[in-house]
């Protein structure tokens, strides 16, 4: 049992931004790229499938997803098959749900999809979806919704460890630059440090270019146990460890002082416990960075740099090529874009090729450990790390 | 591994029907409901929670409902935590994946709360959700909605195997008169032939009697690793076989002869077998019997009586008590109502409280085995089968 070890095997995406393809066509891109990027691997073969995705019932007027994500990819699942959303973070639980299927003995292999169709026509349409993803009871009514409350996060960092607007700044222009390397980011054209700083007010000190983008795509992973991983390719990308928690519902009652996230530090421990290795051995992670102030905050809790120095180790170039660990080399939600139930997938793939050294000139060299995280709330943070061996 | 062994150790319910009770509140009732059957559990030792519902982003206008759930439940989740969803199977789901989880390692105490709202006061939005349910493309733009397709699905096996409308008002009868007993049903007056058979008709040949009943309803499960169970209930209800499939989406597109369903027949074998039993093992079950014509092809596809002897099967008293297998004593949708996300986890609470002897007047006399069933679709298919040891 202890033995059983389950890797992912295949990785594909969509190209992020706004696309003209309805939230079905993007499935069946995903779909169509997954199974191009491992030939030993037809939909026939496919069993299990799994669809992260939050919100078709109001941008696509679609509910029950799963078994229509499924059929256009090709597949029938006749041993598990469901939609897991989880918010934000739902990506990244589908992934763990996959791996727990198959831990489980009631399935070998696994393909999750992650879609969202975001950019629809009616604007008042994406509002109620952003509302939607907070409590409606006691946050959103009031108009506490993202923005917002990580401009609060932002500020009680800045008062506590004189975080500055530049280092949050220098976060965006660090991802900005990264996705100019990758085709399938919203955004490619890179960003510096002025335009970042002199971009419209959110909500202070957050500006446009410190938030993640609203944004169509979807990415799919198939996920097999060892064995038969091994013997569909020759460099399958292990999950060596995984934590979950949820410490606080609604946001706005967790937790009391918002610059230090304890869950997510908690969490983080549980799945480097569960790997064998320490926060240094990660070369290279993709964090969730829906707003500049979380990728600091991230660093910190995840271990990477001391708690209060995130803003210096971005500053310090330390969370860049040539640093401790590259971050988010994809460009991460700020530059890919954030379609939420694709992001967390969407993470796992640049797992799959900077692990198998296919990641062209944004790769990092010698990776060997690769960390995901996704949160859905200050206190609700999803984790994956994943290794060569 | 093959001797880890997963069990029911709680189950509570709310009282199904139109509530004013919001989503939320009957969330924390079921919760409470859940917490006040088994006394060895507080919501503190409990670290996985799954929810399964379909539409609260819709009829509550609420999305991301697993913490919000887990907190209005007292759970904060630090190992397992996410929404499932299949539509109408989503409760069945919900429990398998609760099951993954603890089989994999990652938990070994999962809690499971189905729910859903759907006496909202705008009649455009049920509707709007029961479209939402089938593909919105290819079948409900043109009317395709459940009652339309589970009419032809009776039309199809009365012209093959002659069953009569009576036959399908018996099941009716049957399971009105059952949850006459049971005081969480949103219905309990019970019905003769008579009034089933001359009540509007709704999509020729099924009329409203023939219809499950569109109610807000929650319920709860907690499941655990055999050895933790067994130190919190002397009388845990094991899970002893499970199967899932979905074989074709849209509805419209499967099968080609819609009185036969292949896939259930697929599922049920595969679950007897995971079980290691027969279907005249089955003493009680709690099947899908969103229209009356599903319980009588249910039947014959889980083997209960022979292909196209589902309406001699009911009118002979087979599926009743002192018959070959009690099925939906509790009422079932048709009587209880079918508050989407719940009613799978319903059936699990039917389970818990049947093999536990704990189901008063309609208890069925020395139950070892229950089947619970739950559909989505033609060809989705969700099946828990529970014994005593």
């Amino acid at each position: 049992m202890g033995q059983k070890r389950v890797a992912l095997v295949a990785a594909g995406i969509t190209k992020f931004g706004k696309r003209k393809a309805t939230f079905r066509d993007l499935i069946a891109e995903a779909g169509k790229a997954t199974f191009d990027s491992n030939k030993n691997i037809s939909p026939k073969d496919v069993k299990a499938f799994i669809i992260s995705t939050v919100y078709p019932e109001r941008s696509a007027f679609q509910g029950h997803p799963a078994p229509l994500a499924a059929e256009w990819c090709g597949v029938r699942p006749t041993e598990f098959h469901e939609r897991v959303e989880n918010q934000c973070g739902s990506g990244t639980s589908a992934i763990r749900t996959a791996y727990a299927a198959i831990m489980s003995g009631l399935t070998d292999l696994v393909m999750v999809v992650g879609v969202e169709k975001v950019m629809v026509p009616s604007h008042k349409e994406i509002f109620l979806n952003a509302m939607a993803g907070s409590d409606r009871e006691w946050e959103s009514c009031f108009g506490v919704t993202p923005p917002p409350l990580f401009a609060m996060v932002a500020q009680a960092h800045m008062q506590k460890f004189g975080t500055t607007e530049e280092q949050l700044a220098l976060v965006s222009v660090k991802n900005h630059n990264h996705s100019k390397t990758n085709p399938y980011a919203h955004h490619q054209k890179g960003a510096t440090l002025e335009q970042v700083m002199t971009s419209r007010l959110i909500a202070a000190p957050l500006k446009l270019f410190d938030c993640s983008t609203n944004t169509d795509g979807a990415a799919g992973v198939i996920v097999a146990l060892e064995e038969r991983a091994k013997s569909l390719t020759d460099k399958p990308v292990y999950i060596l460890g995984t934590a979950q928690i949820n410490d606080g519902y609604p946001w706005v009652a967790y937790p009391k002082d918002w610059s230090t996230w304890p869950s997510l530090r908690f969490a983080a421990q549980k799945a480097y416990e569960m790997a064998g290795i320490g926060p240094k051995d990660v070369d290279v992670a993709e964090v969730h960075d829906c707003f500049t102030i979380s990728e600091i905050i991230e660093y910190e809790e995840l271990g990477f740099c001391k708690k209060g120095e995130g803003g210096r180790f971005v500053e310090d170039g330390q969370s860049d090529y040539g640093g401790e660990v590259v971050v988010n080399p994809s460009g991460g939600l700020i530059a890919c874009g954030h379609p939420f139930g694709a992001t967390g997938v969407r993470q796992a793939w640049e797992a799959y090729i900077q692990l198998r050294d296919e990641a062209g000139t944004r790769q990092v060299k010698g990776a060997e450990i690769f960390l995901g995280h996704n949160l859905s709330g200050l206190g609700e943070h999803h984790i994956l790390i994943y290794g060569r061996s």
